[in-house]
């Protein structure tokens, strides 16, 4: 009887000519399976589970792929990939060669872009949206949008364009309330204070000025009537970020009844005009610990489904970076930490707690990060900004025009730099060191253990420059009794082939070396600028192999070699590294293997 | 009797000594100054003359520098150059070595952070005020932003984060009126809809459920509710993005009446709460052709005081780009266009009125603007993004992760590459290049004169690929009978030395080569990724010098030079690029020369 309706169903269009008994059916089937291959295979847990009703209403609702549907960040897409002919395969979620954990329009029709960056949604879906306009297609298209993602500036943008025009464009909040409060920020938490219509609007003004001219009795009486106006509005009403958009708005509506949903979005449908539906989910639905803790089952690794998540202390990079955080905050009063919206994946919760006044969550904004970050550097602070790599694009532009041109100290601890596993394309943290080092007064650095990163954080600390610490996903793979605090540590065979690298390479380079002793080994231990007496001694050797986890267009490989062909050297040189392409989901290891970057290939290469 | 108050103050706090009568008088000088120095140098000019009277209350309200003010971008923040001690070299605004444009914390302590990229302001200010509040600084922080500014995602990621906090932070509003209308889209049109206080909220949502379960007749029911509600609502309340965010809100106030301003900032200072003053100013105030035509007076080059700006057709890249967007768009329904805020700068004026249902002035939305338009090519337009070089980079993300992961056919038309003159720092469009070849799936391009541009356009329009084509701001240099229709184009004069290069310097190429005849050049019309034919052609020769108009870390040279080192090849060769730093103001042929990339230094390096 397992998965009876569910492995029935081979596209969405099969959903409407199921009844609600077999519906509710199917929707137990559905989290039955999402928990069983999550639970090998690790995943996005709690916000899958808190929309399979919502998927279900929606597929009903709507004609996909006629109509685009965008899973905003992609978390909560589990039960879209099942019910449009996915199910078959879904027990290769998140695996090498198998069904993505985002929406990834090269394994469906039903996937309209790709997901897994937050805030995007709305902005594609409006873009879909006016090409069926334009081009006569009588389809809708919908965003589905988590609360957290609101915190976003793209959401902003995209709801600023889009509101008060014409056309059939649906945004579906999927508000899980729990995190609402936590995540959104002022949107959530403030209410409403009013304006007024235009011709109090006028009064108002006349009104106001006429007792601001009246000096400071006349100052008084606008103070005070501000605040009582405000105080009272403040009561009775609420903020509605959508509605001032010039989104129509209708909700909320519960998130688990799907007959509901299903009228409620037929009304949304019938405008003409962009239409928000608000619908409340419960995150983790149907799995009693996920709806317990729903933060604990937002992302796991594989688990006991019986016995669920077992919480073990983690020692990581991102531990580490916490850890070492708090030690110098400790005894400096000007250390800050800034994440957005990851606290937890960034080794800053210890943080958080200890040192609540220079402790900022800004919610999913890298942008305003970035800035806010330099902001606090230019008032005499040294903020430490722990990002993860690919998100860190976002802030590109703030890098340079906010901080670099004024070159200001800000720390960038770039957390998942390298390749990150089973996330797959969207979360690959390849681009980070080639981006970074257009990048004029930008330092980089690397550490391969929790040792050297731990010296890193406490002496750029201590450094009035602008920085950027980039580590690994996970764990530190080897140490070794090695002088880290130079620009470089070479490692000595005396040999004529020499290896190039820095960060978590060389501890693969180590492993290689260790074995064969035919070769030496430079470790670059500041990434960029590469000094001259590097350039110097890298040009000695005959035969140079620079291997590097990340972009090769852009990396150090291509600095170092251009520098060296300059200088007249006429080493054998090779790059080793991400050659031009997108590195999909699979593990480390295998990605390591794929792209010729471990152990064995360091060893075959210097044979 | 010329400026006799103005030249006596060499620093805001002796604003404060004068009477209304004294600043009124002062506040004609500034005006005089202003217009009489952007009238030879050019610079922006109405945002400037609207923000005298505000310049001058928030100096003497606030004291600076203990109080930070950040003029957001910086179009507005000539008054505040005036009256920070800077009258004297006022002359030499935007020059070579001269007063900045924009804010520049290297050329005073009373410009905070670098300004010029718009939005950024509220996220540094506030980032100032942490660091004041967490080393126990008596001091507020102010952030001055336009109407415009108000439409990037930055705006509302920093007031999310600030709003409902405690702290000194103070956001003034200059608000325009005439182009808030224009540019921040539903945040000005729209009316506000309303939520509902906390009781009445749960009962709507039960009674919505029952309403919505009773079928047909119930739903009708609920459609007519929200109707009748939001339709009473909207004519009653007006939205305010910033007390929905929990931002204390004072205001309108008269943006000219320096009183009024005082006054309502005093009350502002008292509160330990963010607080915005919407401020109501008029954008070329004092200058008539600029109050009656605003727009034209935003940025300006030199021109007559007594008779105003000239209105000149000018033929540039831009407009080429726009006339040829509209030559395709009139045969192709599929072609469209996006500007974030941009549409005249970018030329697509003509564009915007003759193709209304495909163009897009997105606002100030660089983010939304690459995503957005990733919808569109999904949904199956080819949709043109013009945008400047320098605002680009605020797109980097959605680049890699909304449009090339999945290979979406965008085409970005890269404006303002290169060298932009007097602009400065923050406005150089000098790292596209680089960033945008990190990207697998990019194809870059790089006009040097219209024809090329032209049939670029029309080539990747008609492609299926992702595309940047960058070229210049201004006019081409020059033209040559050459077919650019290949990957490259080979100059040959049997030389043994080449000059590689690509886009505008290539004129300056051609210009030293018709000179001397001593060297070759190979022109790169495919700039990214160079073929591998291109790559053994360059290899062939024993002297090779690229030049490039951009940062040298991360680009084209780079790439080349390290797969010739890797091949083998032995050929001296010299990368001319902008090596690893920030390009200040002057003009393009100034820089050109000080960086060696100009005709003389490309004669001079083959000779």
């Amino acid at each position: 009887m397992k998965s009876s309706i569910l492995s029935e169903i081979s596209s969405p269009k099969e959903l409407k000519k199921l009844n609600y008994a077999q519906l509710n059916l199917l929707c137990g089937e559905i989290r039955e399976k999402i928990i069983d291959t999550v639970s090998k295979n690790g995943g996005h847990l709690a916000s899958s589970l808190g929309a399979v009703e919502l998927t279900v209403a929606l597929h009903r609702s709507f004609n996909c792929p006629d109509d685009s549907i965008i899973f905003d960040v992609g978390h909560q897409c589990y039960a879209h990939k099942l019910l449009t002919g996915r199910f078959d395969r879904f027990d290769t979620l998140r695996k090498k060669d198998g069904i993505s954990g985002f929406m990834r329009p090269d394994e469906s029709v039903y996937d309209p872009i790709v997901t897994g960056h937050s805030s995007n949604s709305i902005s594609a879906a409006y873009g879909i949206m006016r090409a069926n306009m334009a081009l006569g297609k009588d389809a809708t298209a919908v965003a589905v949008i988590g609360d957290g993602a609101m915190t976003g500036g793209m959401v902003y943008e995209a709801l600023n364009n889009a509101g008060a025009k014409k056309g059939r464009f649906i945004v579906v909040l999927n508000d899980n309330k729990m995190s609402i409060s936590k995540n959104v920020g002022a949107v959530s938490r403030s209410f409403m204070r009013l304006r007024n219509g235009k011709r109090y609007h006028r009064l108002k003004f006349a009104v106001g000025n006429a007792l601001l001219k009246m000096g400071r009795f006349g100052k008084a009486i606008y103070n005070f009537i501000n605040r009582i106006k405000d105080a009272l509005k403040t009561f009775v009403y609420k903020n509605n970020i959508f509605a001032a958009m010039g989104f129509n708005y209708l909700g909320p509506v519960d998130g688990h009844n799907i007959a509901a949903m299903e009228s409620i979005l037929d009304i949304a449908k019938s405008y003409d005009r962009p239409t928000v539906v608000h619908v409340v989910t419960c995150k983790g639905k149907g799995y009693s610990y996920a709806e317990n803790s729903p933060d604990d089952y937002h992302g796991v690794s594989p688990f006991d489904v019986k016995g669920g998540v077992e919480h073990k202390e983690k020692t990581d990079f991102s531990a580490v970076a916490g850890k070492t955080l708090c030690d110098i905050a400790d005894k400096n009063p000007n250390i800050c930490a800034i994440t957005a919206a990851m606290t937890c994946g960034t080794g800053l919760s210890e943080f958080s707690k200890k040192y609540r006044d220079r402790f900022f969550d800004v919610g999913i904004a890298e942008e305003h990060a970035v800035t806010f970050a330099a902001g606090l550097a230019k008032g005499g602070m040294i903020p430490f900004f722990a990002v993860y790599s690919s998100f860190l694009q976002r802030g590109y532009d703030q890098i340079i025009h906010d901080t670099a041109i004024a070159n200001l100290p800000v720390k960038l601890l770039v957390d998942r730099a390298g390749i990150v596993g089973e996330d797959g394309e969207s979360h690959q943290g390849l681009f980070d060191v080639a981006f970074l080092s257009t990048i004029p007064n930008m330092n980089i650095y690397s550490p391969y253990c929790y040792g050297e990163l731990e010296y890193l954080i406490k002496k750029t600390a201590g450094n009035n420059e602008l920085a950027a610490i980039r580590y690994p996903r996970g764990a530190e793979k080897n140490t070794a009794d090695i002088d880290f605090s130079g620009d470089y540590t070479l490692i000595s065979n005396k040999a004529k082939k020499v290896v190039v690298t820095y960060g978590r390479l060389f501890s693969y380079a180590l492993e290689a070396e260790q074995q064969s002793k035919n070769f030496d080994i430079i470790k670059l231990n500041k990434v960029f600028p590469v000094s001259d007496e590097v350039l110097e001694l890298i040009g000695e050797y005959e035969t140079v192999h620079i291997f590097e986890e990340g972009i090769r267009f852009g990396g150090v490989g291509e600095h170092i070699a251009s520098k060296l062909l300059e200088k007249g050297k006429s080493s054998e040189l090779t790059i080793h590294a991400i050659d031009g392409v997108f590195v999909n989901q699979q593990t480390t290891e295998e990605a390591l293997d794929l792209y010729g970057l471990d152990t064995k290939a360091i060893q075959s290469a210097m044979e």
